[in-house]
């Protein structure tokens, strides 16, 4: 077997929570039905296939890139186990000979993409696929629901960090988010997005994200008093310590703060912070802005949490309301106002002809494609332009080789070099995309060399 | 050590995708310093911590409790691996006595719970965990984050399940779940509250739910026409075949879908059922019934799927439309028009002493409590009251035990018990409450005793 096709073997990952690399089973039954077949027929060409999104959801005026980094770990390790193939078997819909060929089967195709973090638009394809047809389609269901998840989050991500302009922002969702991989990913994708951190301890072990904590209302509930409970906390962890004050009366316990800090003091001890997490956050923090100022406490920072997005934060923000920074859960972690994109993995070539679907309001343009992008002398974007990978480069190039027959070109950016990206991305957004609220339009012409593809698909 | 305090010792658990037991890690910052500090001061006496949803999304007459099963996974499994302890070590954050006694720990606490399937509303506890405090607020955030999913799953497909009125519901979301944990056990929640299966293949080794899986848009692509396609997936799957009839123009391929039918028929071997993915639905599956029957496809069904949810369902059969089976994805597998339900995990009571948080907007009933359901000769739900566990039984208890002293009261109900008892209980729904459009309002009362218990709590 020459090197150019012997399959990667599976690398030795840790199965577990937010990590890419799962069982083979983690797909959709027609994927297995489909794969008989095709390779029943022989039908082992090569395949291209697309990842976008077809439109935009109503709130949003761009998306950012995420997934990139568990697609590429979930390719690598593609492989059935051996107690997969006997379950498989035992349910007798296949034959013998399919399983003995699923034990075989790896991914040995190429990935082109753009980058992780980069923005890009609907009708945009951000990662293409090239591979022999079975392994092509066959990653399919695993390949759109990671992609999906961590764009989701990382574009809801991005408007937050728009709306808190430079304040901290830290993900609290895990306890809502859609279970435990997406806890973890939603915080990888919150940070590369510009969050600061997260409270999700598995994923500052497994990213190396920075983690953040405060305490919760049980912790004062389960104390004799409120007072007691703060001096136990800072007294446990005089560094770093952010107390919760909303529990019983935030103003009340804002001056308890004052009167414990000030006794601290002469300890060289400090209150870092409070956080307020239910109520009239503005009125709340304004007021206990003014109770901790007035006691000598004018470094104790106020930390806002409670059902927070991009609005409620550029809301109180307009309010000039004394926010230091802002935990964000739930809202961010399910994306609640648009909690999934209409995105697709679509076949656009077999075995050297182009192709696409005509459904009704679901139609794709066919062939390889490209995303050109164009920049004013600031480097402000001005339009992007969807060509065909043959046509003659005109614009800055946005799909990237990432894998070639199966490996890695190189090694992915990481998390931080992508976080930096996302942020000189995010920068060169021209102003009516950073609206939260208004409908922003951004030009992505589609070359006439794809049109007239399509019309001859069409005709063919 | 005895018996009654020996921790269980970790079990052999698979890592992995929609497993429950996954690493201790996955939690909040806040509950390793908040651990850290009851034990530093030795507080471990019991508390009590109640698990309820605070208020009903808009369009949700009742929930479905949901997520016990792996809940009491995670809670047997409980444990830091040494791995994990060395890693926290090298964040610095905490001393080496910590990391010690973290080594310890394991859940010995109680579990009481309503069982999977059951209805209920807001403001009641449907799962009670009494604990040494430093467990029982440990485990919060997965406890939180494994019965919030399922839950809101559930409510879904129960209503999905409702609208579709006996015909088949096939899950077909986990390209769009929110990861692998999610698709794995939206799949399961959705056939817990009444679906027939799911296209997840992984659910249905995991959980022994049903596969059903018809084909992609790409497979008829693929082939040199769809005609040939459809006979070549027939050929290869003759029992068992749902032919997609939507890529290029749905009529046309109702119409070879006929005529395969036609040729095939001497050889014993039918179209079981057609798919329609886009377009009009109820336009397009009338006039496809019409040029089935026509061409003597009696016996071949009408599967659709495309963006449904219980709305679209009860749209398309109050209009008569001839659909034997709806693939419900997306929709259901985010819980699209209420992605997150409003729960939350309080301290009820530490040391015997009962408590409560009286924050803006989000107070909490104290004390041990108890669900009492009351109904009619007919066996339809009247009213509910959240009493003191304490109170003379009045009505039928909701709460049952399900873990004592950090084991398992007998064994829970398997997959299929929970799914009958679930089926019995949108049975004995009163009719308004089966309304997915309009609000209907069911009873519940809060028991004088835990009034006068809240008085007493806030005057202490």
């Amino acid at each position: 077997m020459s090197p150019a096709t012997d399959p990667p073997s599976p690398h030795d990952h840790t199965a577990g929570v937010g990590d890419a690399p799962t069982t083979a089973l983690l797909t959709d039954l027609y994927q297995l039905t489909m794969l008989h077949a095709y390779w029943e027929r022989e039908m082992e060409a090569t395949a291209v296939f697309e990842f976008s999104v077809r439109q935009l959801p109503e709130r949003r005026n761009f998306l950012v890139a995420a997934g990139l980094e568990q697609l590429i770990g979930y390719l690598e390790a593609l492989h059935f186990e051996p107690r997969e193939l006997e379950w498989l078997d035992s349910t007798g819909r296949f034959g013998p000979d399919f399983i003995r060929r699923l034990a075989q089967l790896r991914f040995t195709g190429d990935v082109d993409a753009v980058p992780e973090g980069t923005v890009f638009f609907a009708g945009q394809p951000i990662v293409r696929i090239t591979a022999p047809l079975p392994q092509a389609q066959f990653i399919e269901s695993r390949l759109i629901n990671l992609l999906h998840f961590q764009t989701l989050i990382a574009s809801k991500a991005a408007r937050c960090a728009l709306a808190a302009d430079g304040r901290t922002l830290v993900d609290f969702g895990l306890r809502r988010a859609h279970g435990a991989e997406a806890g973890t990913l939603a915080a990888r994708a919150a940070y590369l997005a510009g969050f600061d951190g997260t409270a999700t301890v598995e994923a500052g072990r497994r990213y190396g994200i920075p983690l953040f904590g405060t305490m919760a209302h049980s912790f004062v509930q389960a104390h004799r008093s409120e007072s007691d409970a703060f001096r136990h906390f800072v007294e446990c962890f005089p560094g770093e310590n952010t107390l919760l004050i909303d529990t019983f009366d935030t103003l009340h316990a804002a001056r308890a703060v004052v009167s414990l800090a000030q006794g601290l003091r002469p300890l060289g001890v400090r209150v870092k912070a409070v956080r307020i997490d239910s109520g009239d956050l503005a009125q709340a923090s304004r007021d206990v802005r003014r109770i901790l100022d007035d006691g000598g406490c004018r470094d104790t920072g106020i930390f806002l949490s409670g059902n927070l997005d991009e609005f409620a934060i550029a809301g109180l923000l307009a309010q000039g309301v004394p926010a230091d920074g802002f935990g964000v859960g739930t809202r961010l972690d399910v994306s609640a106002d648009a909690p999934t994109l209409d995105c697709v993995y679509k076949l656009q070539e077999y075995a050297g002809r182009a192709t696409r679907k005509r459904s009704a309001g679901k139609a794709t343009w066919p062939g390889r494609k490209q995303i050109e992008r164009y920049r004013d002398a600031q480097g402000l974007l001005t339009r992007d332009a969807v060509v065909l990978e043959e046509e003659p480069q005109r614009g800055e190039r946005l799909l990237r080789p990432v894998m070639r027959r199966g490996r890695r070109v190189g090694s992915l950016p990481t998390l931080a070099v992508a976080r930096e990206h996302a942020r000189r991305e995010f920068a060169s957004l021209p102003s009516p995309l950073r609206s939260l609220e208004s409908r922003a339009a951004f030009t992505v012409d589609i070359s006439p060399r794809i049109r007239e593809l399509a019309v001859a698909v069409d005709t063919e």
